[in-house]
């Protein structure tokens, strides 16, 4: 099983690893978009650490590929078992709350039982196939979802749920990509999402690198687009899915939501099964990160607001399962989404 | 008639004219905030011209007051009539679409007949009136407005409708200052108002400056705090009003609109009588003016977005009568919105 082939873009892939046992793994830095492409090198188990921890590899699939590659690193230099452990655990520490990259370097792990050159194989070979794996996923996605997009339409997509959050083409993005393939004309509204613009500095720059129509928007101004019946569709992406469908995503997400459903407009949620946590009945259960006030008062170079100033700065928030109109996993689409139908899907194949 | 004793703060106010006929403008540089305070002493056309270019001064009724203390200079410095109408129509141009500085410098050239001190000491007579009209504007619409606000309440704002967009307290920051002057308690969100951070730089700044409890947070959050219940009541400023009530305003106003709706939260406008156009019978005549891409792809003293990016930068967006509880003016509170309220109330007095 080799990484998917639908490639958005013949470009710098978002990760690769690069050779056989004694290759090196290669990651496009994030940190430096949308300025400059610049391609990391990384050879050392530090090395992958320092990029997913200061966020060069974001998104949690693609945490989880390279955390899993940063493993076949880890397996070449350790000497004895222990020391391969001290090493698995070190790079879950770059993010300590990415449950995908706690996966993954397990996953590896337990491929090895000691140090060697047939432990170094037999981790790539695993990698490959969590990358691998992930592509198909994307994929999958994609081809699920395509149908959502119609000849003509104007989507509407927040934060990035895209190739440079997965190994693959994406979990929303997929969705545009496969619709694009099957050759649908279309146009794509990115939200900038504050607070820390991953629309305008990664969506904006996927979706121009494979040649999309992209145009970039502040979040506040998706309803007036939809009052002019710009946008048909909305789709974003997931970080965790209640047993009902209810959706924790980026900050923004809900109010989109809402417009949405005030305006007649389509609105999906793009995520693989892995997201839904079926042992909360609801999203009340889901709970929300309060991240950094100075990403608000000071996100980009320059203080913005009062020292001092009170800020609130959830990371997520909760849309409820009856402002969605579907749920695109790699297993099938979940319309309507309720506990009977996201049961139905994810208890397929 | 002195300009109302009624300012939130007893700090730097937004604009003075220190002494008598000999005397100059200050204003409060709304460019160095929130980082600094810092004061504009201005004593020549051109400085007074530069002060509105350059928006150390915005917001219309503020505008205006600044441009007619400026008349007070171009009066003592010019030696004839012509000279005289060419500082008018040169004070005119530092920002060409702004109505309140073409009315508020004509009306200051209305009282000069020839040059000279006693045309001088007309000017300034007319810039305090206009000066000291604005803030009783000011006033009223916040005795109008005070009863919107209930002991506990969480009040959402947007942009800045406040004492640094007029010659008084602000409209609907007018409303949030004579509530408090009441000694009822309640606690203040402002929306940051991308692209150019009004609420973060200037709302967040007076209202901590007034000793108003005040959270900032990002546009696309207001949602989210009305589905946790912490909004009860949004009072918005408004630039542009239609017969029948629909409103324009800055961009992001109309999303919280949908959203006080879906959640049952009040949705009020606060707004001088001067801001109705009777001549347009709905919103839809309202021109909506776009800016600079750059705004938004890099505001904050970085690129934030890909290179040549598709941009969509609407300053206002318009909300509909129907999802506006309440118009605050200094001649009333219109409620219900509609054509004959409306009509009523701007007749009354």
């Amino acid at each position: 099983m080799e990484p998917s082939n639908k490639s958005p873009s013949a470009r710098p892939p978002t990760i690769a690893w690069i050779g056989e046992a004694d290759g090196h793994l290669e990651l496009l830095d994030q940190r430096s978009l949308p300025e400059r492409v610049e391609i990391l090198r990384l050879d050392t188990v530090e090395g992958v650490w320092s990029a997913i921890q200061t966020l060069a590899v974001r998104g949690a699939p693609a945490i989880g590929c390279a955390a899993a590659y940063g493993m076949v690193i880890a397996a070449r230099r350790a000497d004895s078992m222990p020391k391969l452990k001290a090493a698995a655990e070190y790079l879950k520490s770059s993010r300590p709350t990415a449950v995908n990259l706690m996966w993954a370097v397990d996953r590896v792990m337990s491929t090895i039982k000691e140090p060697g050159t047939p432990a170094v194989i037999r981790a790539l070979e695993e990698s490959r196939r969590i990358h691998a794996e992930d592509a198909a996923m994307c994929d999958a996605i994609g081809r699920h979802g395509a149908p959502l997009i119609h000849a003509g339409d104007g989507i509407l997509t927040h934060c990035n749920a895209g190739r440079l959050a997965t190994g693959g083409s994406g979990t929303a993005l997929a969705i545009v990509y496969e619709a694009r393939r099957r050759g649908v004309p279309f146009k794509v509204y990115a939200d900038e999402t504050r607070p820390l613009l991953q629309g305008a500095r990664l969506t904006a720059w996927e979706l121009m690198d494979a040649g999309i129509d992209a145009t970039l928007i502040c979040d506040s101004m998706a309803a007036m687009l939809m009052a002019q019946k710009k946008i048909r569709l909305v789709i974003v992406g997931a970080d965790r899915i209640a047993a009902n469908g209810d959706t924790a995503n980026k900050i923004g997400t809900y109010s989109l939501a809402i417009a949405a459903a005030a305006h007649g407009v389509t609105f999906a949620v793009a995520a693989p099964s892995s997201t839904f946590d079926l042992s909360l009945a609801d999203g009340s259960g889901i709970p929300i990160e309060e991240r950094d006030p100075a990403e608000i008062t000071a996100g980009f170079g320059r203080v913005t607001a009062p020292p001092g100033v009170k800020v609130f700065n959830p990371a997520f928030d909760l849309t409820p399962a009856r402002l969605i109109h579907s749920i695109v996993t790699e297993r099938g689409i979940i319309t309507p989404v309720n506990t009977q139908t996201v049961r139905a899907t994810l208890n397929s194949q």
